[in-house]
């Protein structure tokens, strides 16, 4: 239902065409669809400017194949998967197109979406290999709606020179997202490095005393730059989906 | 030093006008200047599009304001200086223009600073107001960078139909701040209404097991709304810097 | 022993009809079963108007098992076990008439329980699907008591239309328990709309800074809603156990 | 505007009496008044059955001042202002008739009120003396709402027997408040020998590794008897307020 | 080598009948032998006046096996491994005569120790059947060294008559050592009810807010009981080896 | 009321000379007084062997005056007074007579006892200078009930041939009581030295990453030592109290 | 490329012989090779004086491989790999020779480098057996890049003669290695016996209160000893790599 | 009394010209003095290398003086105060000669040292102007002990081009000491410039989510360059000590 269907359903009533209660009810069960276990959520796509994304970690695959299913069927062309465990790819795939990739579980439903002319550019920037996983959940995410990005991988503050030999890429960019664990300096020495929004994503990569995360998140909570904000732990999704939505502002 | 100064004196060196040395020595002593307890950093103006900011907070009041006139005295129009203390504003305004909000603690020394056209709608909210102080901050910033800002005081989710209200400001902004303490919920219930960024701002607001806006804090990270991001506690100009950075993008 | 039979055994005592060592030898003995590694509480029936439950976890399913019998034994129509391990549920349903729900992991041995006139109406709400097995731990625990409930699943603060769509129900309610994992807003969105009590459950749902339900149980505990108040993470039976006493009030 | 007025509206606009945007504007209008610092939320009386409640810390005494006139003018009998500090205490009482207690800081403006007959029985205890300002918190809160209240102060476990005196005190309680730092056992204890609802309040009072208040908080939430939920450290009125909610049931 | 023996070295050396190097060499070969992976300390049956004991966790079952047989090679009739893996109770038990009880992971390698007048008595209470394993290795490690002990299993303050049905056992104890998890308020009501010192244990049973134990050890640290000290974590040896010394003075 | 004094009570029930309500009156009511802000316990002197003690932290001087005149007049001989602050002091002295230790902030009022024969012997020792204050509370304490006291300050790890030094002296304590902050090492190696009962108390001294004693108190509870175990930090009174109890065994 | 080759670069540029433009891409392009998924650092070995290495947790057995060899292919002699699973071992072993130690989940790819005349004495002290597989990664680290190693295992604190009778190697250490779990006083007690650099290294050997390191990393960071500094918790890696490097000072 | 002395009385025991009991009278009693609220410890030069610190936090300027002259008089030419507060300044510098310098609250009494040929060179660099206090107490303590020091101040990681400017001098540093709060990526980043030791000091400095120092603690800690070691926060003293030890092996 979009605005302008909403409109006119409060239209109706102020011309007595519709009594208060039918309206009531009509605007209430056509937004989402109760499948019992969850309500998916399709005044979304008009309120977010995105569609309904599926966080699968905790679900069965059938349950997410019936949510697809069953998104897919009300109109959309495709559906974003995150954290899509193998069991849940192996499955779906074999009843409906999927992509999937799985280093960041990142799995997309239905048509590929292409984009003639993707906004902007993105520059996705990484401490180290293993923060890739989190920063190719950012990238997919951040592409399957629309926007350029390109990926710096192992450019950690401990060989600086690696960060330092992109300052173009990073010059150009219109949002970076930093993703590292440790002792997560990148997102500092990025911020001082560009005059554009930098998105901060902590990993959970490290040992010790980095509390699965927590060291580098503090880290990028004070970082003395300035433009600098933060999401959760190995957040990808999150960041790659505001990158997006700032880019494509 | 802008960039055309840069490359001017690079083509020197290509050209054996200049000495690498010489040429070594003018790079790296223009662009900021060492007052001894601070180097002032007259770069970032250029890199990253906006003036130097002085943090108030742990200078005396002669530091801040021996570092205000010799940004002036390189040709800042104006200086904005957050946590400003009364002391700091009354020993620099007997010597310089000064702008003072006691609230947030903003000072701005110089000529205020005036937009003709200020840039898009940045929406800020608070959810109770305690947090005001911050949300201030958060505000005198991005305007003092060229942004309009519409405040949303005290509307927390406890009465939520205070923010249903005002739907349609949260409609039309490019960014929303939202400052909340306690639980932080308000960045939540926020991002699940707008289509545009939110940047959260956790205050220390609340007592008992808020623990100095730690249960605001990983609230906010822990948002199940997508499009969030978080700052520091009680970083109001980390989130006004930053909400006026995506505003004018 | 209710408590007609202990007036009655201090009649004797003053009456001489019994000594005092008698009295306290017999008032010692009655209330409670030693079963070696357990000490079934018979007392607790009278005392807090509710039969003994069964904490599953961490007990062999043959302890479960033989805990249950000997209340059976003693009396009880049926016995409510939380946390029942699959095993243990296979184990003592091939001894005993045993309800089991695989989602909450509640066990109900015996009689299944009717109420002709279930009490008043308890509403269960959740934040996501994630959060339905402490739900239905709540939900069938305060089932098992005589409180009629009513499920309000999946609607959770980002997308809170959900929730107002839902008003009518809270707004009838005797008493609502809140169950979200990640921010734990919905405690305090939903303590906003009703003049009840809330009983909030944090959950362990969620990643990176929620911290195994921390995050949550944080934001709850702070909630800026009157009449909200707290039990322990996935706490489930907590939460229903509370509901229905207070609901039958 | 209570519930009637509301159905007249919308009934008005139904008829064709009143535009859709002018009850907008009514409704939205309505129901609160703009301080400028503060929403008052007149709303609340109706929606949760209880007046608005002012939190005092924070607020400077002007603020606390005209915030209760306001309150008042608009027809509120009687204000509670908790956290009330002793200036504001000295500049409200000479502007205002106001009952203050400075031992929990609660305020009174306007007429105290009267009840011909007091709800149930709420019994309030604490473990130590130390814990008495937040019992008297939830003791003045919950008898401002219309309960009796028992108090039995400084009962703790480490000499139960003068918890064990009162046992029947207790046995008769609609409600429970359990008043302790320290380690907190109170609530466990009188959980055990009560069957209504025990509302637990972790206080901070204690030194070293009770962080604030944090050992009991963890205390109450782990309590191993049922029927136990726990507000926020120091909480006296977020239990005050729901132990007279549930009293009044 | 017993103290004798070491002042006969060093009588030696002011008699000139041994130079100063060969005395040191003597002294600090002696003591303990060396395993490449470990080094025994004979000398701690003297210093301390109780046998070595191996923590069996985290070493092989070839290493427990081989620190037993060169301890027994030394003169130790028998040997207490704590924590002891069922795979290295069924490698040694088929080398070296060896008692094990499942539960507690104690292992008595050697003869039994046979004391013919037990000294004192120490009573060891849990709070829930759950806390008995942790219990038993205190149990086993007290009996090992010759103390009495009385075990009373399941007497936590929820149901508090339990416990007080026990009181005289409690009287009669020379130490009590109180075991419990969750919300650890055994130790409290324990010693407000004895005049002997009171060993706390708090155990890890529990979930969500309970932290692995933090919430039984913090309560317990914060006692409001005297004569009361913690150990750490379910550390049931270090309460029995404790109560037993005392026991013994 | 004695123990003696209660069975003749009961005796009384039996033979029919007094009704079992008024018993239960006459023994609720006589044990302890109630000043209405503190119930003050004649039990324990009888219960745990030791006169009441009074916790002087958070309260007012009058309140400290009065519970101690009130104990007085029941015949308490002296009265320990714990963070007695510099004010109660001077109030008290003025009224009664009372010794002071402003190091300690004890206060002993009415006579001071005296032992003829101290019991045993209880070693003292500090890691540095700025534990004294913690020590001699424990030192005054354990002397106020009868104990011998060795104070060994500053005898910390870092300089350890200062410890080992005074190994005589711990070889012939029944009790060690160490009090360090910082790292805490002093217990552990006390503990590996001696082979009586170690009570360990952390202490708040130190910055930075110590957080006010948790360094130590951590440090303390993971001793690898047997025979050690631990008070709340800064507690020097409980440890003092416990170390008599273990000495006067 | 080596700081020469660099220069002469350079050079060029000021005497025209090559452009800026391409003198930057030569730069850029030469010091590390981009496998994809890690970028090799071959600037390190110049810049920091040790060849790379590799920190095999997080890599898969191809990944490890394939990075060894482009290193040796690239002129490396000899490359380290730390935490090396049992499984990248054997995959690698059958490709390139390769040292693998079990315990410390070291490798050595390449030929085994000797050095005629290793550096000075490094001491590897730990406090138990369990603290071994860390020391092991120190030593072997430290051995790889030229230094002594002599080795101290289990001397910790709770039988401190065991670490006094090795004071003579102690005192001739250049640097010391402190490497202990639980209450990690090992670092100060050898802190204050030796006048070199001691290196502390928590281990997360423990349980309970020790958080997984926590415990002796705030011991160590609290240590009242002058000359030690901490690693991350179980960082053997570092800590040998930092004590070479002093060592060869 | 120095090694020569010691060995000259073992000597005369092994002669037989002392009995074993004087020489341990004389070799304990020797070694420090006892002020009774502390024991100076003149062993320390000796074994140390260093004379002896007071650490003047905690202490009165009584004490402080008491100590300082008693060192003069054993012959320590001059002795550094740490954490000296102004009030022990006045009162001991009008009774000795003494330099203080208030920003890092050092103070040197006595003769202040010159060194004809200064130590290596260790350059000491902080991340923002409020960390110079920090840095202050370690340049000056390492430049006490004999080491040339140069400051690099206000070179943190946001403007990371005026860490670059430097980069020939951290070349040139035989020892870095890296002093930053908030982020505190300034240790990682020099890490990865230099292949000699970096001692990390995490400062204080910042606000929210920084807990005191503890983001940059876990930062550093974190660090993904090789060479860093950490110490605890605002320990400008250790950093300084530690260097001067690396910086003179």
């Amino acid at each position: 239902m979009d605005k302008r269907e909403l409109e006119s359903i409060l239209d109706k009533v102020a011309k007595g065409e519709m009594t208060a209660q039918d309206a009531a009810v009509k605007i209430k069960t056509e937004p989402y669809e109760d499948l019992g276990f969850a309500k998916i959520d399709y005044h979304r796509g008009v309120r977010q400017g995105a569609a309904e994304v599926i966080y699968g970690a905790g679900k069965t695959k059938e349950q997410v194949c019936s949510i697809v299913q069953s998104m897919l069927a009300h109109g959309e062309k495709s559906v974003l998967i995150t954290r899509m465990s193998k069991d849940a790819y192996v499955y779906v795939s074999e009843r409906l197109p999927l992509f999937y990739d799985e280093l960041s579980k990142i799995g997309i439903a239905g048509e590929k979406r292409k984009y003639e002319n993707p906004a902007g550019k993105i520059v996705i920037a990484t401490g180290g290999t293993s923060d890739i996983p989190v920063a190719e959940e950012a990238a997919l995410t951040a592409e399957f709606y629309g926007s350029n990005v390109l990926r710096l991988y192992d450019v950690g503050v401990s060989g600086i020179h690696r960060l330092f030999d992109r300052a173009d890429d990073l010059a150009t960019a219109r949002v970076v997202v930093a993703v590292a664990g440790m002792e997560g300096a990148l997102a500092s020495v990025v911020g001082g490095m560009v005059d554009c929004p930098v998105i901060a994503v902590p990993t959970s990569v490290g040992y010790g005393a980095n509390f699965g995360g927590v060291s580098a998140l503090l880290s990028m909570l004070n970082s003395c730059a300035s433009g600098v904000s933060v999401v959760n732990i190995d957040n990808g999704f999150g960041a790659g989906y505001l990158a997006n939505m700032i880019n494509r502002i």
